[in-house]
């Protein structure tokens, strides 16, 4: 099988993007993560004065990788330098890896408007350069930066530029689509062109400004690249880089080539995850491959042939990129999600045309009509199947609650006070909560009251809130929809509220998240004293983040 | 220059999103900017039992759009029915729509395993639906769901899929990549044979399972595809659909292709923006073509490179598709847009590098730090320059305000209620209001308090009202965001209020709105007084609604 190298540039180009930048932990952790992935080359930073990057090129050397080359990023000379005296290249000696990334302009343009020199400085710059590092004994990459949009403008200027380095002896080129403006055809055509002409291994670098990366990479692949730079989840400036999560899994599973090491497809959605986490952002959801929604099925005539033959609508199994199926629940569900759906619940005996099945789709589908979503709100799903089917269970009975908000003189801040009152097998509790705002000082009562019957409630707190206006040309009368998400510290768990009154959706949303936690307190206490296989309800509920938490 | 029809099948398409669900009044505004923007076909849901969608199609042929035709999506009659009695297709017609959308199976497993028929049934089920569509005076375009696996598999067999359709009539054949998992060189070369087979127009709709929908789309035009299906920002099952938004400025700007109507690919960010309120999700910055950050500039090098030709970092202009570029770390590159702005308030004598304009973005920095937006609250910003300017002038003064939300059982609607205190001219008036919800009964409390000082607060109602949670993390202690568009029948303008607490950032866009009305009639009054030309606020406020209004 052809064998396709990997470059990851995250660490560089990466951190280009709007709002990502690692810590240097987090920058060594990402090198450990990708030589466990099998990526082969890892470029690391930038090899000039930015001290965090130098401080992991120092660091990544006490910490030997089983394989991945790390790779030190910076530019060719400067204009009227001499290469020996020239400061970036110093840095990059400084770095001590074994290869050296550096780039040169292959653009007559970027000469001279943003060099200002003129082309035979800019091939002797890069030549130069390129020797220098050689005769240091370097495994050298050359980026021809903007090296399409050159090619378009003049292709003996780009190919010079190339050839300035292939001479000066760099062990592989690498064609960038800088400004990621190039259509796949001019990227196949001009790849092969190199292709043919140069007696070096060719790369490809791209970028995402035309929705086009992937699709550029895999046609620089077909026509002989033989080496891929791209970025985990894709960051990188602008509208970011190649997304290796993407490029990998097309190479080797649709293009039959071999990249990274065997067996390690499998973990590419756990190493888009951890990416995540170390940038500290929320992965795009529909990511292709390693997205949550990647697999997840909406319409019920989708999920009714998926159950049928899972390729009707899936272009690869999910596990071969360590993700899975899900089944979302919506107006457009047809019987077929909800059962899927309830049989996940632990509700046996039922069948796709049981009258319970309909039943709680015809309940869904009168929810949904009033603005409710359950997609992400499983746990209010639960609430209302046990309704449908008479098992739903009230922990207490609210008899009524108050908030209050209150602004004194334009310049003082806003308070917030709720009280309520609940009863609670016979006994009332009457409580007062502040806060934020009025439904933070809703919690915070509802808390209090119910804590001395259901200590276990002391472990919840909620970690997401969301408010959408359904129809927001009603203005204020409009019907408001909140979302709530909830942890108790092991599980999560989302739950919905709707009504034109913005309390009281959030009130909904509350109570819902309250009764799923005190229910899935009691399975535990009920399949704790009965011993045997009760563990069903605490399986669902660690089943619920990955499935239902967002 | 050659002409693509674009169709726009967000809401149909768009919907099976996780987390994407338009209401009815969502759905009509949607409509109505797509057909602004000049797309061809809107495909407007699903013709089944949907009420939601079947609503749709009724309350949109009372609004008739000006170039858009509507189109409702089905599927062929179900095996062995006869096609005048099948229940899928008299909804089709129950939609009354000139144009009908039907998608057939184009690949034996489909048919084999989920529709569990024969291969003559499948072209019987295709042909006669579209004859019997034809025969009720349709134009009727078929989808060939899942021609490209389907293609793979049998060439024989998806052409004679498509063969069913055209003999019968068909005005279209749509070649769908539905599980997304085609590369563009196969799309590229099925779209040709089947553009040699074919005598009628083909298009083309693909999905993002392996982020290569616009550059499958992009290939098949270029194979000869006349027609592009697509959602705007790519919303879709799982990975999303083929992206307009990237699909249109590519063919356009980089093919050289007619799309939508001229000019209004300028438009283009602000649909996106438009129908990312709609739906009520973040929008991905680093979008290409129409995200934040798809001309925003981090390194230095590129910055500086950007200033001596903005060519060497940007693939197309940005204002051609109505973005504009940001450099980050310095502010927004907007200093002409706050000395428009300024000049436009009547403030004189300003230059770029006026101490005033640079304390104007300043200002606007700050606020925008604190999650203050103002694209779609123009008014707020006004007053802020007003303030900046020292020119605001308060038209009352609050002394407080107290809301009282209250729900006395759990069967029992909430109620609201609110009171406030201003005082005006040295006279105060204490008032309360009730309503559907908090924001409601505060809005009713304040215009109660001042329609004697000022009755031409009488004509004000609010028209929008939209609520994000900017840090959803935070849960109920998160900053709120809250924007409202209000109305005297004239004009329309939006305000913006930003506070952990829902009701406070909700009374500042309140009084925002209440300002900028009672300070616009005030220059109206003084207009009249001194004759002449001052026109100028009145017109300002009519430009509101374009730039400001969403």
């Amino acid at each position: 099988m052809k064998r396709i190298q990997i470059c990851d540039t995250t660490l560089r180009d990466g951190c280009q993007a709007e709002g990502i930048s690692f810590s240097l932990a987090g920058k060594l952790r990402l090198a450990e993560e990708l030589d466990r992935f099998g990526i082969d080359y890892i470029e690391g930073g930038y090899a000039v004065s930015n001290p965090k990057d130098m401080a992991f090129f120092r660091r990544v050397r006490r910490r030997p990788l089983t394989r991945a080359k790390v790779t030190a990023f910076g530019s060719t000379r400067r204009k009227a330098t001499r290469v020996a005296e020239d400061a970036n290249v110093m840095q990059l000696l400084a770095a001590e890896t074994d290869v050296v990334t550096i780039f040169g302009k292959a653009w007559s343009l970027h000469v001279s408007d943003v060099l200002r020199t003129t082309a035979a400085e800019n091939r002797k710059m890069i030549g130069e350069t390129v020797r220098y590092l050689k005769e240091k004994g370097k495994e050298v990459i050359f980026d021809a930066e903007h090296f399409f949009d050159g090619y378009k403008d003049s292709p003996a200027f780009a190919m010079s530029a190339l050839k300035a380095a292939i001479e000066a002896g760099a062990d592989l080129v690498v064609l960038c689509d800088t400004n990621g403006g190039s259509l796949p055809k001019e990227v196949y055509d001009m790849t092969r062109a190199v292709r043919r002409a140069a007696p070096v291994p060719v790369g490809i670098h791209t970028h995402n400004d035309s929705e086009l990366a992937v699709a550029n990479t895999v046609e620089a692949v077909r026509a002989g690249a033989v080496h891929v730079q791209g970025t985990v989840n894709g960051y990188g400036e602008r509208c970011g880089n190649c997304n290796l999560c993407s490029a990998i899994p097309v190479l080797q599973i649709k293009m039959g080539l071999a990249c990274c090491k065997p067996g390690s497809l499998t973990e590419l959605r756990n190493l888009a995850l951890c990416v995540e986490e170390l940038a500290n952002v929320r992965h795009g959801k529909k990511a292709a491959f390693v997205g949550e929604s990647a697999f997840a099925h909406k319409g019920g005539m989708h999920v009714d042939a998926i159950k049928k033959n899972p390729r009707s609508f899936e272009h690869i199994e999910p596990e071969a990129v360590g993700n899975q199926r899900r089944v979302l629940i919506s107006e457009w569900s047809g019987s077929s999600n909800v059962l899927l759906k309830a049989l996940d619940l632990g509700v046996r005996g039922l069948n796709k045309s049981s009258p319970k099945v309909r039943r709680i789709l015809e309940e869904l589908k009168k929810f949904e009509g009033k603005g409710y979503a359950y997609e992400a709100a499983e746990a209010s799903f639960e609430i209302l199947i046990q309704k449908v089917l008479k098992k739903h269970k009230p922990f207490f009975d609210l008899k009524q609650f108050k908030v209050f908000v209150e602004k004194r003189g334009k310049n003082r801040r806003c308070v917030s006070e709720a009280t309520i009152k609940v009863r609670v097998n016979g006994e009332e509790a009457h409580t007062v909560g502040e806060g934020d705002g009025p439904v933070n000082a809703l919690d915070n009562a509802l808390r209090k009251a119910l804590i001395r019957f259901y200590p276990e409630i002391a472990d919840v707190r909620l970690t997401d809130f969301r408010v959408s206006i359904l129809d927001p040309e009603e203005a204020t009368a409009a019907t408001t929809r909140v979302l709530v998400e909830s942890t108790d510290g092991e599980d999560t768990w989302g739950t919905v509220g709707v009504s034109e009154n913005i309390i009281e959706a959030s009130w909904e949303a509350l109570l819902d998240s309250v009764e799923y936690k005190l229910f899935r307190e009691e399975g535990k206490r009920r399949g704790k004293r009965k011993g045997g296989d009760s563990h069903a309800p605490a399986d669902r509920a660690a089943r619920g983040p990955k499935t239902g938490a967002r």
